[in-house]
C-alpha cells in the first residue's frame, strides 16, 4: 500500500524527551510484521499456509447486493455489503490473527500476548493460536471483561489465558491499580500490559489487532475480494463506508481502491465513528499508541493517548487514535468522517432496519457502517442520485445481543 | 427421496378411535409442502427465488477436512465435516425455513405460525419471514424461552412475535395451564398451539421444522452439496454421522447417499442422540407428532408422544419421535444409533477437542455429531482402519456458550 499513498508515510519515532521506555518495536513485533510495516513493495504474496487458513475461515466472503434494504428505503442508490461476519469467531479480525499466528509459529514462537477491547480481537487471537498450536494470553479491558461472560467463555474454549486488565501481572497494571483499585481499564492500558508481558517472557511475541501497517495489510484481503466481486458485478463504487476504531477493517476495505480514489471524480471514502471517540476529528500529530507510553510515537489523528473515553456498546470504536495510513489519507482530504451520538440509538435503529430486511445481525461496531450506508442511501433518495454505495459489515453481533435488547428495548 | 427407499413409506393416518381433532393436514400445511410430502419424483427442482435465498444464507457451505483434529487424535481415519454453521441464524434450519417462507408468500399467505424447542428453528422462521415480508408467531417451549433471553432478543430483532408455550392464546395452552400454571412446556404442546393458531387465523400458515418429508427434502441440499464436494475430493464415505432430534439435519445429510448405502458394503449411517430422548431406540409404530393429538398419526420410532423427557443442553434432540423416512430406514437396518449419557459431559469434552483444533464452536446438538465422529475415529485408531468419516455440524453454539461454561466449568 505504501507506494500508492499520495506522499511518504511519516515513520514512527521515539519520544522527543526522555528515554524510550520500550526496547524498540523490533523487539516485540514479529520479524515478518516489521518487514511488512515498512515494505515498499506493491504486492506481498500470501503464503499458501495462510491461504489455507483463510479458506477455513470462510474466505472468500460474499459481497451481497442489498435489494431488500434498497426497496424498504425507496432509494435509487444501489447498496452492496461485504459479509465479513461469515467468520468462525464472528469478525474480520481473524484475517490478521491467522496471519500473525502463522508467522509466529514460522518464526519459532510458542506463545502470543495481546490486548482486547470489545473482545473480537481477543477471540480471533485465541482462535488463531489454537489452530497454530500456540499458547495465548489476552489482556482484556476490565469493564468489558466483566460483563461479556459468554465471549470470555468463547476465548477459554480455545484454551486462551484471559486476564482482566489492569492486572497484578505487570508493572503497568500494578501501578494503575495502586492509584485506583477499581480502575475499569482502557485499551491503552491493556496494550501496555500485553507489551510488557511479551518483552518479559521467553518465546512470547506480541500481536496487535489494529493501527499498524502490517495489520492493515493483512486486512486488504477484504478490499481485494470486494474489488474482484464488484468487477464481476460490473459496478464502480461511488462511496465506500465502514466504521473506524483503530482502522483495521476500514483500511483493509478501502486501501485497494486508493489508486482509483486519487483519480478525478474518484471514490469517496466515509468513516463512521462515535462522538465518544471521533479520533479522525482529533489532531494530526505524533502520539503514543498506548496509555503507558511504551510504544514509539505514531503520526496520527488522535484525541490524546490518555484521554478518558465514554463507554459505548460499539466498544471496538473506542480508541484514541486512527491508523497512520488512514490518518495520512485523511489529512489529504481523501477520507470523510461522520460521528454518531454516543447514546447510539440512531445507530441501533438503523441496524434493525438492516436486520429486518437483509437478515444479518451486525456487531455493534458494524452497526455504524450500516447507519452510514442507510443515511447515505436516504440522501440519494432526496437527490435522486443512483449512487453505488459499498459498505463493510466487519462482524456479527450474536454475542452482543444484550446491547440490542437494551438499545431497542426488546 | 421416496422412490429410492427400500420399500414404500407408510402414509400418515387418522387415529383408529374417535374423531380426528384437527381438520386434515392439508388445511394447515402449504400446498407445495403437501405435494412434496407425497411426491414420487426423484428430483424436485429448487425455484430460482429459493436458490437466491440459499446463496444469501451462505450456500454452498464448505466441507472441511479435519486435518488438525485427525493429527491431535492420532487416527488413521480421514475426517470431513460439513459446515452448516456458516448460516445467518447459526444453523441448517434456514434451509427449510427459507423454502417454506418463499412458498408461503407464493401461495398468498401473510403470516406463519410455528413452534420451537432449542430456538434454532424459531430463529430461522423469524429470519426467513423477515426476508419474505411475512409476519411470524413463534410458540417457544417455556422453560427454554425463559433462560435464552439473547436468542429471544435475536428473534425479536427480526420482528417476530415470540410467545412462551403453554400460553393463554390457545385452547390447548389454556387447558395445560389450568392443570399446571407452572408447566415448563414441551415441543409437543408448542406444536399443538402453533397448529391451533394456524387453523384459527385467516392468512396464517403453519410451518414445521422437522420430521415431515418435505422438511427433509428441503434439507437434502446439505447432502447434495456434500456429495459433490466429496466427489471433487475423490473420497467415498465409509461412515456418515450426525445427531438426530426429529431428524431434519440427519435426513438432509444422508438421504442423497441412500442409493449407495443400499449397495453391498455401502455407507454406514450413524445417528447420535441423548439417553434423555433416544427416540430411534423406541418402538416402531403409529404415534402422534404432538402432545395434544392434533396431528395425524405417523409411523415412526417413538418414545410415546406424551412421555416426559429430561431437559438437556442439546434441547433440539429432545423430541419423542424420529422422522418417518428415517424410521423406515432404521427398521431396515440402514441406520445405527448411539445414545450418549444425559449428563452430556462426554459430548461437551469431545466438542472442546474439536474447538481447540478446528476452531469452530458447535451448537450443543451438533456436539453430539462431533462426539460420534471422534469416538468413531478413535475406534479406527485401535483397529488401524483408514475409514473416511463424514459428519455434519448442523449449527454453531455462539448463543449457547452458557452451556459450555457450565459443562466444562470454564
Amino acid at each position: 500500500m505504501l507506494p500508492d499513498l499520495p506522499e511518504p508515510l511519516p515513520p514512527p519515532r521515539d519520544p522527543e524527551e526522555g528515554q524510550p521506555r520500550l526496547k524498540r518495536l523490533e523487539e516485540v513485533l514479529l520479524r515478518h510484521a516489521r518487514e511488512q510495516e515498512v515494505s515498499d513493495r506493491r504486492w506481498i504474496p500470501i503464503p499458501d499456509g495462510i491461504q489455507d487458513l483463510y479458506e477455513q475461515a470462510g474466505r472468500p466472503r460474499p459481497l451481497f447486493r442489498a435489494f431488500r434494504l434498497e426497496e424498504a428505503l425507496g432509494t435509487p442508490a444501489r447498496l452492496y455489503y461485504k459479509a465479513e461476519f461469515y467468520s468462525p469467531t464472528g469478525s474480520h479480525k481473524v484475517n490478521t490473527a491467522l496471519a500473525q499466528a502463522w508467522y509466529a509459529r514460522e518464526e519459532g514462537y510458542t506463545r502470543v500476548a495481546t490486548e482486547t477491547g470489545a473482545g473480537q480481537w481477543g477471540t480471533a487471537v485465541a482462535y488463531a493460536s489454537a489452530l497454530m498450536g500456540l499458547d495465548a494470553v489476552v489482556y482484556w479491558v476490565r469493564n468489558v471483561y466483566e460483563w461479556k461472560v459468554d465471549r470470555r467463555g468463547f476465548m477459554k474454549t480455545y484454551g486462551a489465558d484471559v486476564v482482566a486488565s489492569p492486572s497484578e501481572r505487570t508493572t503497568v497494571g500494578k501501578g494503575v491499580l495502586k492509584e485506583n483499585p477499581d480502575h475499569p481499564g482502557s485499551l491503552g492500558i491493556a496494550v501496555s500490559e500485553g507489551l510488557e508481558e511479551a518483552q518479559r517472557e521467553e518465546g512470547t511475541i506480541y500481536c496487535l489487532g489494529s493501527v499498524l501497517n502490517h495489520v492493515l495489510l493483512h486486512q486488504t484481503i477484504i478490499g481485494l475480494e470486494t474489488k474482484a466481486q464488484l468487477e464481476r458485478a460490473e459496478e464502480v463504487p461511488d462511496v465506500m463506508i465502514s466504521c473506524v476504531g483503530g482502522g483495521s477493517n476500514f483500511g483493509g476495505f478501502i486501501l485497494p481502491f486508493v489508486p482509483e480514489a486519487l483519480k478525478e471524480g474518484g471514490i469517496r471514502f466515509l468513516a463512521t465513528q462515535s462522538e465518544a471517540a471521533p479520533n479522525l476529528q482529533g489532531e494530526y500529530r505524533y502520539d503514543y499508541a498506548d496509555h503507558a507510553e511504551l510504544t514509539p510515537m505514531l503520526k496520527m489523528y488522535t484525541l490524546g493517548h490518555q484521554k478518558d473515553l465514554q463507554p459505548i456498546m460499539g466498544d471496538g470504536l473506542r480508541y484514541h487514535g486512527a491508523a497512520p495510513i488512514l490518518s495520512l489519507l485523511r489529512s489529504k482530504g481523501l477520507i470523510d468522517t461522520l460521528a454518531y451520538p454516543a447514546d447510539e440509538r440512531h445507530v441501533f435503529q438503523r441496524a434493525q432496519s438492516f436486520i429486518a430486511t437483509e437478515g444479518f445481525l451486525p456487531a455493534p461496531e458494524s452497526a455504524y457502517s450500516v447507519a452510514g450506508a442507510i443515511d447515505e442511501a436516504l440522501i440519494c433518495k432526496e437527490s435522486g442520485e443512483e449512487k453505488v454505495i459499498v459498505f463493510n459489515i466487519s462482524g456479527h453481533g450474536l454475542l452482543d445481543i444484550p446491547a440490542y435488547r437494551e438499545k431497542l428495548g426488546i
